[in-house]
């Protein structure tokens, strides 16, 4: 295992980094990217064991529900790099499984590189979203044939990948990207068909970032949550990257092209959806707190939005829940999340957020913005004022009051919660694309089922007759509804 | 045990019932009841058993969550006052475990009412809703008295009670009624804290019945799903009605008031919901079929819909689920469901079920409404050009494309349609309500202590200072949303 | 101009007609039918005046915002097949004031057409779905080609068409079907564009009627709304309809076949939306009613909900004001109400309906549905039971309460309340439908660029430049937003 | 009238200022503050004409509807603190009309204050919500009274104030305060009820200002929109002041101490709603621009998303439209908007403005959050790869793309967004206040007449009978829904 001065030094090796119009020589002292880094090294030392027999909890295979639900419970406090490296094997591993039957030579590669990983004690992100280009033409006929990512060359060794991959978070202070495709490719798409592992460093790669607030240097008082965390987002540039064969997983094969984007979908939806538990949970404790704060806990449309808030929170832990609970399970005795919970619940946290983040700031009123900041408490001129009339009763007192409005707009209403706003949406593929997946992972045949048996006609096709020109005992269903 | 004819005898045993404005000397022969009884004595045949020792399966105390998902998966096959026997004494033994430690006497006669039942093989019926008169004033300061049921007499060997019950269905073909009180009363209403069992027949008890569809002889061509149905739902008068004491189970005592109310709750709901998940999945059933009927199941917009409402029926039973799989052990080991997941499941259902309704019609068309009758296609001087033109495509021929209109009108825009627009939402106690008993059991100490820790304060009220003034390793909650 | 007896006797034209596997001799003493004819022959009295230059009010053209008004407000008390005959007129001048450049005979016609309806004073109703057939396939792909109207012989005095027409409200009252295409037609489908106006007694005419609730003589004590309004929907066959060239307006030239459609639905619409100003009022009304009945209309809960109606008429009534404020003018001078106000106004009408029954319903509670008849209240041995139970105080007693409960259910929750959910949507072809009218008539040019200058791009393409680095009297539009 | 640098001039009066923990002593050079002074100043030059008989076009009463129309047209392209000075004053107006027969003292005064603010061309701000401490209890009985602004001291020549106002918007570089309860006041609240004009620069006045986005000198590349816009938010802090007599509008008169509060709602609600139109506009132009650079305009999914934008826009506009086009008129012949009309589109505007935002964010993509910044663009290192996988098409450049997520992310999801989000709720007092304030305005007890006549209750109390029992001639409402 690395420890964390072990990863920051492994950073340093050759990577072509760039953030606002110059280039990162060192990702570990740049001010606008290094804090990812720090936390994630901080993520090496509290799990480093000497010896060549330990390893990380991420690279944890999961082989019942109640091992699935803690594996859940630790993701909630890694840092981003680790929760990605977790997810991405994970992925591997069930596209593997699913891909052993047709195409075992890449399950082989795919298992190996799950062990090697594990050895290394490395951080790897994956890199699915393509650059796209006009969205009503498929990858073969945009006019620019790399806006999705594509095999260029393919060499006795290897092959030679050119493309970009977008919205690739901690791609800077990671150590590979496993590549796969965005979506399903169909005949004359095959070299769009590519799934391989690519180190950071290799020649040809370039990750231009943005972050959700590149400025560095944030000050605590006013930002209380975001300046303690970053999320780096990448824009990786594949500019013709040699991938040797034994990192190849996938390479002109159609009838897999989705397999890896599902397998992902698969974990990194169940990660979000742990996150939005607890994301749902703190908004509501967020509008509690305010609430309580101004006096307003009882008046019955505050307590009415907050239940609102709590029965949110608690439909997307249900379906969390059950999603892990009804674990479906490989060949090999790995257990997976049931799709259509997981992405249900990924749905709703996405679709009902902004309504939720609406009652918390119509709860909490106009102070979110306009609250003086604490260097005016802190003020002697201006200090007593604020004392004063800031607070609203005992226990309330003005400094408490002040930070809790902060709070809240630091995280709903300003930089972070924008960035928020968006990523719970975007996360998944957009509102439309999470709803398909939902549906396609449900019993249709059983609800037509329950709709011909309503519209009074037997499995046999045979036509019910009424209850009242029945006699006794004909009515089988009666009160089913 | 029973069978249905011995039930259907046992109804006729004085009880005084109404409807439509005449009185009811036979339930069994009066049309706009009849179906009920009919329906609940199939049930008796289904089950029956000879010998003392057999008692049907809504006798059953589940001791595990599996238990209590097959007797869930069980009730979804039975009549209503089965349904509402076991929900009612699944209630009984809730409250008197609850109760035990403070009046150990009603505890025991509760216990013992439930072996009495099961041997008696009745069927019980729960009453609660009060006529309550003015809502914004306490039972105690009603103009009349009587608009709560009460206590108005204390004899040595039992009760005597006054008042009505409302929304009590089927009551008239039930043999007993459980009364309780309708919420949690204070001091000076003592006399308004009162539960007991109640045979139908009692001196001083009167039904008059409301059926949300009283008319008898439907024609399920054009009724195909309300004609096999019905609900007959009793007004009951409690006319200075004599209880004796081993049917009491609470009288007069103010920290026991809301046991049973809130024992019931407990039962009932999950019952529904386990019964909303099959009314999510009809709905999205027939979505599906009038959709391809209609070959507009490949558009994105009625794509998108359906999808709406599959993740509707899924939220539903992912609560449904976890309400089960997260069930809470009373000290006798008797499993109940928990009561967050169960009531944000009926939240969810109520609220959105219109919108859902919405949907379907938005998806059917006009035709659920003009749809010609079945007989006008059987009449050779129509039927052709029905025929003709009701039909869209090789497979969908007019007659299933027209009873699908007829069946989508009769489940959700006719008279049953409407009695289920009104009982989803109602069916425990409101909106508003049920969104109160979730908050009820959310755990807020714990949603405040997240909103805190993302306010930057730790649990000993320390402030957290920024990332970007750290070094490496300070910052272990990187990426936890 | 006819009186209301003529009027009846002038059905009585050998039309065929059929309802519930029946044929319809005469519409006047067929019990499932006669309601409506009645009910627009009290029309006809009413504005009986005799004279040969006597006209109704319907056959108006309003020349100004004002005189739109005052056409709409009267419509609101007229019935149906007169709100038809009014709106169908106006629907034929607007479309000939569209044709008249390029296609001129046919608005010589078309003009003609009024003034002699208006001459003969007849009820006219407009024809426009077709059965439509496999919904994936355009009418020249349905395997059935007759599945949409067509032309199917050409002569040199008339032409014959062929097809059905669905849902045409009051089609058998009424004296003549204006014949025109559901959609915009394409190159090959000349036959399909094809509009006319046909008699209902014309040979090859069949009419097959359905009615929301086809029971006659209801209880008005329990159907206290529905017992007093019909409407009587037609499956309209054309089998091989002759008809004479002076009533065609349209037979082939594909550049407007979509013109009748546009024109109609342009009038269409705004009396749907006069009267669903109405509708609205009227559900806060009940909504206020029963909350007052109950004693709930200061809960906050309660007041929230009804306000949250309250903004819904209001909306509703704000885009009608706005749609015939914001007025167009035909080059004759002819007021016609705005488009995007005017479907702005229905598809809101038609959103929210069902989500503001379900305040309705939520509101009002489960008596809606459980409350006994005004039979049993009349019945001397219940009648005392409700009129104490199901009084609430002084002021509401239990008549007036019942009364209320049951008007509710039959507004909202029965046969009534189930066809108007589906028409409210219906009408107006569907949600979906209804937004995209709206963007079409929407100045996205203008939003365009009012983005381009958020986006800091003038109107020549310069980038702006930030406020922070400008002097004085830089920033024109601060404070805009 | 003044030019901007006389204003600029005037702001340099000893008033006191303080922001993020300094104190500010010309508001003209202190980075945080001076851009809203700039644009205020450029206000002034741009109207700015000689003479004494001079005036700007904000000191205007509309006594039109037309003339009210093009008051709020022009008031979109105003300054904040020019908008403010004019609804302020129109308010004042309003105020005086209404409490001239009871006070007509005071009225007075405030007729000679709008003649003498007019000839010193000054800016006058609203300040009217208070502290508030405990929002549970009433302002006399909040722990420290001056929690809500209330006079201390009545001299002969004038009173003295105490207490703080909240969320001031441009304070610190207006003249005068305009000081008006923030609600209606109750007997023993007399100290409370007092409105009055205090010049920004009077003994006892000091501001504490706080900035959405307190950061000077923002890149307009990152910053497209919120770097040419800034909104300063005061704490005003009354510490003992002393007003004269000539500027009291108001000192402990109870019966008048809503009239302010509710005058200005009339005004800057109307203002408000002018500019949530364009607001609406311009989320609907972004949304299809950026449609349409990334080619999903056609798609179902997204137009649907679209024309629900811009049906908001739509809704919006008409009730904008129908308030001003409903005015009522004072006896002075001043035109006012119409109070339900405006409060309806107010309310519309908030509650869906964050699914508005939504369907954006869902629409553009996570590049909103992700795309590099122009100075990457520029980057020769990095630009040929942005100008090649960020466009999409031809006419559809990197350049161009990015600049519009970064606008999309400014606009909506960065500080500036988040500020819109919290104002959009607040402005008018949180969502339930302002549905509660279109329902005061409402004709309920028309809507009660039309539930009654829905319930078969003539006015007279009479209950009609029913359709099928009647003959011809008898149901005149029929259709009417």
């Amino acid at each position: 295992m690395l420890t964390g001065d072990q990863y920051l030094e492994s950073l340093r090796d050759g990577r072509r980094l760039f953030v606002n119009g110059h280039s990162v020589p060192d990702v570990t002292t740049e001010p606008l990217l290094r804090g990812g880094a720090f936390a994630a090294a901080e993520g090496y030392d509290r799990y480093y064991q000497p010896g060549d027999d330990s390893f990380g909890p991420y690279f944890f295979i999961p082989t019942s529900a109640d091992e699935l639900r803690e594996a859940q419970e630790r993701q909630l406090h890694w840092d981003f790099p680790t929760i990605s490296t977790s997810n991405g094997l994970l992925m591997v591993l069930t596209a593997a499984s699913r891909m052993r039957a047709e195409l075992p030579q890449y399950a082989e590669r795919a298992l190996a590189y799950f062990d090697d990983a594990k050895k290394r004690d490395i951080r790897i992100v994956q890199t699915i979203t393509d650059a796209k280009g006009n969205r009503a033409m498929s990858p073969a006929k945009q006019d620019d044939p790399d806006l999705y990512v594509r095999i260029v060359d393919r060499l006795p060794d290897g092959i030679v990948i050119r493309g970009a991959k977008l919205h690739i978070s901690s791609a800077a202070i990671s150590h590979e990207l496993l590549v796969m495709p965005t979506k399903r490719m169909k005949a004359g798409e095959e070299d769009y068909s590519v799934a391989a592992a690519v180190p950071v460093n290799s020649p040809g790669v370039r990750i231009i970032n943005a972050s959700f607030a590149p400025r560095p240097d944030l000050d605590p008082d006013f930002y209380p949550y975001s300046s303690r965390h970053i999320m780096t987002e990448g824009f990786v540039v594949f500019d013709d990257v040699f991938v040797p064969n034994e990192r190849v997983f996938l390479a002109g094969e159609l009838e897999h092209s989705a397999t890896f984007a599902h397998s992902l979908g698969l974990w990194e939806r169940l990660g979000s959806v742990g996150s939005y538990v607890r994301l749902a949970d703190t908004l509501v404790g967020l509008a509690q707190l305010v609430a309580e704060a101004n006096g307003l806990q009882k008046m019955s449309h505050i307590k009415d939005k907050i239940s609102e808030m709590i029965t949110y929170a608690t439909l997307i832990r249900a379906a969390f829940e059950a999603a892990m609970h009804h674990s479906t399970f490989t060949p090999e005795g790995w257990a997976s999340p049931d799709e259509m919970f997981t992405n249900a619940a990924k749905y709703h946290a996405a679709a009902q957020f902004s309504l939720m983040v609406r009652h918390l700031h119509d709860i909490a009123g106009g102070s979110v913005l306009t609250a003086p900041s604490m260097a005016d408490l802190r003020n002697p001129e201006t200090g007593p004022d604020l004392e004063k009339y800031m607070r609203t009763m005992d226990g309330v007192d003005a400094e408490y009051r002040m930070r809790l409005f902060h709070t809240i707009r630091d995280f709903t209403a300003d930089s972070f919660g924008g960035w928020k706003h968006v990523t719970v949406i975007q996360a998944g593929g957009g509102l439309f694309a999470q709803k398909v997946v939902v549906a396609n992972h449900y019993d249709m045949d059983e609800a037509k089922a329950l709709a011909l048996e309503v519209a009074g006609i037997t499995p046999e096709g045979k036509v019910m007759s009424s209850l009242a020109s029945q006699g006794p005992g004909s009515s089988p269903e009666f009160g089913a509804l």
